[in-house]
């Protein structure tokens, strides 16, 4: 097979020995693998892939058919339409996945959308109900919401009941934005349209000290990206008063059980809303999966509506 | 009645007239009544009291005998030893308080423990268990463990068979910590005991970075005082990497719904353990209730082990 390889913080697409399934686990030819942030970190050496996942081929999400099981793995059969978030190596024509953390995909549910939905939808699944709590009637801030993590943490939220508030930094992107449900305000002055119940953080830096000051009492803050700053500045004061929590998150470093929780609960209460179409996974672009090296250059660019994803050409 | 009076930063000892319970109020003669550090920021008018508590009183948490019942009060009667948090008012000869803000006192418990308990058991059992759910095996740290919340802390952790290490700043109090159940280490290091699935930070500042530090997967950051420092600085990916919270609390501003929940989860679940004598109130000293202002002055000293009490000459 071919697989996206990373050479001197250079993709190539390069020849690769067929990885061949263990127990338990499930040989999946990839027919779309998304692209994310953590991507471009690992090209550039910043973000090693954690112990199991192939060290030099990015791509932790993938949608495709099953073409071999392991000893042992009894959950699909060849020819079933998965997808999961993977370590790494999703971007190649082949990959093995343990088989707990594939997720069935849908009928009629198109391959672009398949292999642009498990890391966006588990991460906003995970951040706003796993971690947070998220309730019905509850008011939610999004910030970075046109992202792949946006707008599935805004149509989840919004699927479940709660008032959503919304920051899109790049203005021509916020109708689109509101096309999903939620109320898309300017990102200087958020903290007028709270408080809030919920602050799912996608930027970080001085969005902290603003988002405590707009928290409702009992409210939670979700860290999941820190694009504009890892440090920041904490008044533990502003915290205690609103008896507030703030959160951080990360999918990739976990073990393999809590990863397969987080997979199980998307499929028992996230997989339902992308068969009726009531949530989908906005396509900003694609691009064929051996020009992998183009669709990094269009995702670093910035300004996107949704997902990049790569398509195979079968 | 006589009450503790602010007066221009001093307390006074002062005549006032009786309280008068309003509708599901009770009318306490107070026989105990611990101090709190709010206490000190209070007489220095930097602490106001929430509405509804009287501004010039300090107290927040007292212990005596039912005197009198409000219309439409069930819960007591005439005689009973009951004792609450309250959000001011409680160095006094007489109190009104809630009847569902009240606690009954087991028998046996002597009249300082009664007065000392409220405000450092119930601080403590909502941030270690309703804020952050301790569970048994934990591995739990505790800074600042001296004081009257930082006892009752490890005490309450110990009981629910959690492991505990414990620092304290004032060498010369390790060994009473120690008899608690407590491993005392030194606060330089004591992330070297780590790591942790609980943190009750009782003193804040730069202990935040080390804590964050230390903790364990899914691990808990439960901020309680920040006597060390309010504004600090939090590195948000480690938070994200540990997947950890940080929850800061009070109880003093808490609406009557919430402080009547924190009250009914100690009654169900720590009175007992009080009655029992699995778990008491450190005293560290004993004042007559008139001569408050020398208990403050004990108070300010620092260097205590466990709680500062005011008693009645009754």
């Amino acid at each position: 097979m071919h697989a996206a390889t990373i050479v001197d913080g250079r993709i190539e697409w390069q020849e690769r020995p067929d990885p061949v399934p263990g127990t338990g686990e499930v040989l999946v030819a990839v027919r779309a693998a998304g692209l994310n942030a953590a991507d471009l970190l690992q090209r550039a050496g910043r973000y090693p892939a954690p112990p199991g996942s192939p060290a030099d081929v990015p791509g932790l999400e993938v949608a495709g058919e099953v073409v071999a099981l392991g000893p042992g793995a009894v959950r699909f059969e060849e020819g079933d339409r998965v997808m999961a978030v993977v370590g790494g190596g999703a971007q190649a024509e082949r990959l093995v996945v343990h088989e707990r953390h594939l997720v069935p995909i849908p009928d009629g549910v198109e391959w672009a959308v398949a292999g642009g939905f498990p890391e966006a939808f588990t991460t906003a699944h995970d951040a706003l109900f796993t971690q947070a709590g998220l309730a019905m009637g509850e008011r939610v801030c999004v910030h970075g919401a046109a992202g792949g993590v946006g707008t599935a943490g805004v149509q989840l939220a919004v699927a479940a009941g709660a008032e959503v508030v919304a920051t899109v930094r790049d203005a021509s992107r916020r109708d689109a934005v509101a096309t999903l449900g939620a109320t898309v305000v300017d990102p200087e002055g958020f903290g007028d349209h709270g408080p809030f119940d919920l602050v799912l953080e996608l930027i970080g830096g001085d969005n902290l000290g603003a988002d405590l000051a707009a928290l409702a009492p009992g409210g939670r803050i979700t860290v999941i990206g820190v694009g504009a700053g890892a440090k920041v500045e904490v008044n533990l004061l502003a915290l205690m008063a609103a008896r507030g929590r703030i959160h951080g998150s990360t999918l990739r470093a976990r073990s393999l059980e809590d990863k397969a929780a987080a997979a199980r609960a998307v499929e028992r209460h996230v997989i339902p809303l992308l068969g009726s179409g009531r949530i989908t996974v906005p396509i900003d672009a694609t691009f064929p999966l051996h020009e992998v090296e183009a669709a990094y250059e269009h995702f670093a660019a910035g300004g996107k509506f949704g997902k990049v994803v790569l398509l195979s050409d079968a």
